[in-house]
């Protein structure tokens, strides 16, 4: 599975120096070109090794995995997590969808809604938008901000660094205690995301997903690329990796999801908890008190 | 569908009048034989029906759904809740498992525990056993609700008969809310279960899912079958029944489940949520601003 690893190195950002989200192109496929049915096939067996993979963590109960999705609308992000995660054992997976915080949660630090769900050891967690929006939307617009009533001496010029450095350190606690993390940037590009905009308004059934507030924020296009930008460049961390994932090819987001979770898995080296040699004799008296009834 | 809500009768329960455990053979079929490929085929075409209903229920976030699971060990729950919703979209699913309560959770009352883990609206919640364990485990083994630490005033006689009243009520409240509630109690027969547990003695592989403890609570059979008769007999109603579902054989027991979930979903009527006339001049005009960027 080096390969594996290998393949994916120009999306994983491991480190911030140099990080350019203009270096990145959305319609970007890493040189392969499947039609459909071929990157169906593939999903499924990568799929079908997550699964695997997730038995065993879940059997061996002494790591989570945390993958935080983060991209702009209509990139891909909710049929992401459905393609790649239908078919794991939902019981060790769960999924949070952080909207916009509810008052309780704003009189908390912006932290504390998502540490009540991370996930459990044996679990994948996925975070469908995370506390990286306390960097993101908070930063563009600054009403967001206004609402998190923080002390005004606290709110100064050094805010957004701040907040990138207590993300960092918070991941990296989180990644010394058993919680692998990583980090998918669905980037899609400008353009992409009009035609799917489009295709809500012009399929009926796909209506109840357009939000007017989406082509409202679409305005705000270059000032989220480059909070995007400023985010995956403070906390790329080789135990907090940044994907940043070409959106503007379903089927290859979905390839390229699978593929890093799969990667991330299997290099934790899992496998099935096996008993321990001064546990076998209670073992062997358990089966002769079956045996016996 | 009306076929599938008919075939299922013999194994729902909507109220508890007359009803005997002894009634329910563990190695029913309903007359069904098929072998393992089959079953499988026809497993999959369920889950991908529920799945599709699973969608409809979460883009029209009206109601939510609560499948409780409960059943003496090895009967197959773990199996069959990967094997019936493995293929949903596991952002409209949560699984809770409810273990042995903490000390925070011991200082609340029973239901507590549970009623933080109930399912939003547009998603399926399923309790890898719940609050019925208050009845059942708590019933058969005194000293778990002597750790519950009740004023004694309040631990008389009739401390099971005002459970199951609580918890019926407790039932029609969420179904009032839109909850739809279903509970499963896998019927698995004691032969059964022997054979189960020297099966994960016997394979080392499955060694880690065996607990001594297992084999004691064997001990406590007869007690637990009349638990549940009980429970089920006091707690079975239209809106909240309960599937008694025969589990000698596997492949059985996940088609009645799958079953059973795909015909409570399809009795809500579900469909996408269209735009309402008034809203439509919105859309229109969204569209129009993106054409002209």
């Amino acid at each position: 599975m080096k390969n594996l690893h290998r393949m994916l190195k120009p999306l994983r950002i491991e480190g911030g120096k140099g990080f350019k989200l203009a270096d990145h192109d959305p319609g970007d496929t890493l040189g392969l070109d499947f039609d459909k049915k071929e990157a169906k096939s593939i999903l499924e067996q990568g799929v079908e090794r997550l699964s695997e993979l997730q038995a065993m963590l879940y059997a061996q109960d002494r790591w989570a995995v945390l993958a935080v999705f983060q991209a702009m609308d209509a990139a891909g992000k909710d049929s992401s997590i459905k393609h790649v995660m239908s078919g794991v054992n939902p019981q060790g997976v769960q999924v949070t969808s952080f909207k916009a915080p509810s008052a309780e949660e704003l009189d908390h630090d912006y932290l504390w809604r998502c540490t009540r769900h991370l996930p459990e050891r044996g679990r994948i967690g996925i975070f469908n938008r995370s506390y990286y929006e306390e960097v993101l939307v908070a930063r563009v617009h600054r009403q967001v901000l206004a609402n998190q009533k923080l002390p005004p001496s606290l709110v100064g010029k050094s805010i957004w660094k701040e907040r990138y450095e207590d993300i960092a350190a918070f991941e990296r606690y989180l990644s010394r205690n058993g919680i692998v993390i990583l980090k998918f940037f669905l980037n899609v590009s400008k353009d992409q995301q009009k035609k799917r905009f489009l295709d809500r308004l012009d399929e009926p059934d796909k209506n109840w997903k357009f939000s007017l507030s989406d082509v409202k924020e679409r305005q705000y296009w270059d000032d989220y690329q480059s909070a995007y930008e400023d985010a995956i460049k403070a906390t790329a961390a080789p135990h907090a990796p940044w994907y940043v994932i070409p959106a503007d090819h379903k089927w290859f987001s979905r390839l390229a999801i699978a593929a890093a979770m799969v990667d991330t898995l299997d290099r934790l080296k899992l496998h099935y908890p096996s008993v321990a040699p001064e546990d076998r004799p209670d073992l062997i008296q358990a089966r002769q008190q079956l045996l016996e009834e």
